[in-house]
């Protein structure tokens, strides 16, 4: 055995997240895209099938109230508030992230322009460049639809564009392609310096990694709950609006869900109070309590946990690679700074979508990224530093 | 046995679609509640069973193709064109109908508005004011975000106040309080002789009666599927686009999934061709699927029969009420004109939370509307002329 699989053997003798992987359907698969799709929970199964038979099947509608159906969106937000740094009653479930990133980008210009703001005439919307491209084309209809302006930019030069002309400013934790942690205390105080509100994306950081949203005063945030919150195929994403700001939250997307009294049917708008101002329409019940099982798993795990499991893991990963790869094959786009990295690794690698399925053949599942990206997602509650040594290990052979 | 009790066990007995009930989890209970939550179609836990343990379980990320999770939006949704009157290629399923209407209600002033079109002046969304609350709140944003003026009116009305200012209207194809129907080959000319396009709101409608939106020439149309269509708690909705409008479809949600080539992770927005241009984030796969399992229900069944059925159950239904119910203690909202009713009787009555209450309790299952609205749902494929005799019945004795 070589002594990088002993030394796995031995992190993961030491690892105390290490009981949590029984809790997820696992096989002989290594299993390196739970940032694209995280593994099945076990228990999701069986809570879907009784919420099938007995919720729908034999209750049916007088599930809405005796179930608990109607309050899933809040319930389960306040369920992911935890991973995020979020009190209570900020957080609502359901939609998907593009449509959250719609309600937010335009509540954020709403806000920076409310009468009780100074400067009305904002109308600049700030965008991560290097974003996720759906966030890019919806913080573009959201433009166009505020009388905006869109400015891309890196999100490094953020603070050089900001100014009293800035409406909003839209920025993902993490890129979904290189990895790369962006600094969210930093470029949140930029903006509000500038007096505008922040919208993050947390999809490719919340729950592998510490987000801290109230402390750092993000104003509003969204993101997925299919990677590494494990929710299932296309699960639905939150929003979260920071309480003091839940009062001047005026969604693009005012539907029966978010009005005072939902059941009234009144003609006229009233917003909810809260956190509910962010739902829309009736929520997806199947979808929404598939994933509040899959949050069981959080139980009794600190995310602080996760993060410093993470960090050892993409490390070792790095290592592993670095002596096993012959030298110029690949090249990591991911920050060797701790700081500056998110749960993924992204190497650079010529014939890279080739690769990536000869890799998935041998039973190392990553994925590829145009043009030339592998890419592998470490989910600490379950991917095991054995993982991560046979990934590089397959890896080398099939480069060699 | 009383005659209607007799007559109603000759109707059940040579109903084409009785066999059909079999096909759905019921029991004891007078099940009328179809029009606000559909009953489980018994195939749907075993199939959802298998998407979970098999295509999420042992598949995972590879389910995107191989179990084609990716095409399921469009593909669900030509299972649904048939049911309203749609050749393929025609309608997307996903998100909740009110982000739908958003999508349907901007695309369509902006068609209005198309620089092909010589009034760009037009600046006018007419709404249905009777409509169901969500599509009267959600057209009030898409007004304010395009710069119209939001004109509610009854549906009758609706001719009267079109003109060269005419953006878009979107109307409901049947008024979700009384079950009237309205004209939608009347009303879609009318709106198409000013001008403008229209969206029509198919909720209580589509799986009950024929739509015909081909035929009639219908622009745009939204509808949810956990009604009639029995996908499923707040399971996605669809929306249709006609295929000579595709081109022009200019949607203020363009989320990756709609774009030309959503795995090229390009900057710049590209719409897709066709129907795919109404999709938007990731879709809810479990939601998704339990929905396509379910219009299996659907296999074999002429939408004709449906109607015949839906109206002799209603008509019966009226029948028997007139017949036992003292005379004065309820008033029927639903028009007795076939060309005007819909799959759903309302009956005003006093007090009705308090009777629709007790008869839940004894196992008849409508709805309440407020202020004094019973309403019954009659979903022809599991709804027997025995249920409607019984419902009926029981009312009496409650309102004894």
């Amino acid at each position: 055995m070589s002594d990088l699989r002993a030394e796995a053997e031995a992190l993961d003798g030491k690892d105390e997240l290490a009981a949590k992987r029984e809790e997820f359907v696992l096989d002989e698969t290594v299993y390196l895209d739970g940032n694209s799709l995280g593994a099945l929970p076990a228990n999701v199964p069986g809570r879907l099938a009784e919420v099938m038979t007995h919720e729908w099947g034999r209750l049916r509608i007088r599930s809405w109230s005796e179930s608990g159906w109607w309050t899933a969106p809040e319930r389960i937000g306040d369920r992911i508030a935890p991973l995020v740094g979020a009190a209570p009653g900020q957080i609502v479930v359901g939609d998907s992230t593009s449509v959250n990133v719609f309600k937010a980008l335009v509540a954020a210009v709403r806000i920076a322009r409310d009468p009780g703001n100074p400067s009305g005439g904002r109308d600049e919307i700030v965008v991560d460049a290097t974003t996720f491209p759906t966030d890019g084309y919806i913080a573009e209809s959201a433009a166009r639809l505020t009388g905006c302006r869109l400015i891309p930019v890196a999100p490094g030069d953020v603070p050089g564009v900001l100014g009293d002309r800035t409406a909003a400013v839209l920025l993902n934790h993490a890129d979904y392609r290189t990895g790369r942690l962006h600094d969210l205390p930093g470029l949140t105080a930029a903006v509000h310096a500038a007096g505008a509100p922040v919208v993050w994306d947390l999809c490719h950081t919340a729950g592998a990694l510490p987000v801290g949203l109230d402390e750092h005063g993000v104003d509003l945030a969204v993101g997925c709950t299919y990677k590494y919150l494990n929710g299932g195929p296309g699960s639905p994403a939150y929003l979260y609006v920071r309480e003091a700001l839940q009062p001047r939250f005026d969604s693009p997307l005012p539907g029966w869900n978010s009005h005072a009294e939902p059941f009234g049917m009144r003609a006229e708008f009233e917003a909810a109070d809260g956190a509910l101002r962010g739902r829309v329409g009736t929520p997806d019940i199947l979808s929404m309590l598939a994933l509040e099982a899959s949050l069981d798993a959080w139980d009794g795990v600190s995310i602080d946990a996760v993060r410093a499991k993470s960090l050892a893991l993409t490390d070792f990963f790095l290592r592993c690679v670095g002596a096993y790869v012959p030298t110029g094959r690949v090249e990591s786009l991911t920050p060797a700074a701790h700081a500056e990295r998110g749960s993924q690794v992204a190497l650079r690698c010529e014939g890279a979508g080739d690769v990536m399925r000869r890799l998935i053949e041998q039973g190392v599942v990553g994925d590829f990224r145009a043009p030339d990206v592998l890419r592998f997602g470490f989910t600490p509650l379950y991917v095991s530093f054995g993982d991560a040594e046979r990934a590089a290990r397959i890896l080398a052979r099939t480069l060699a």
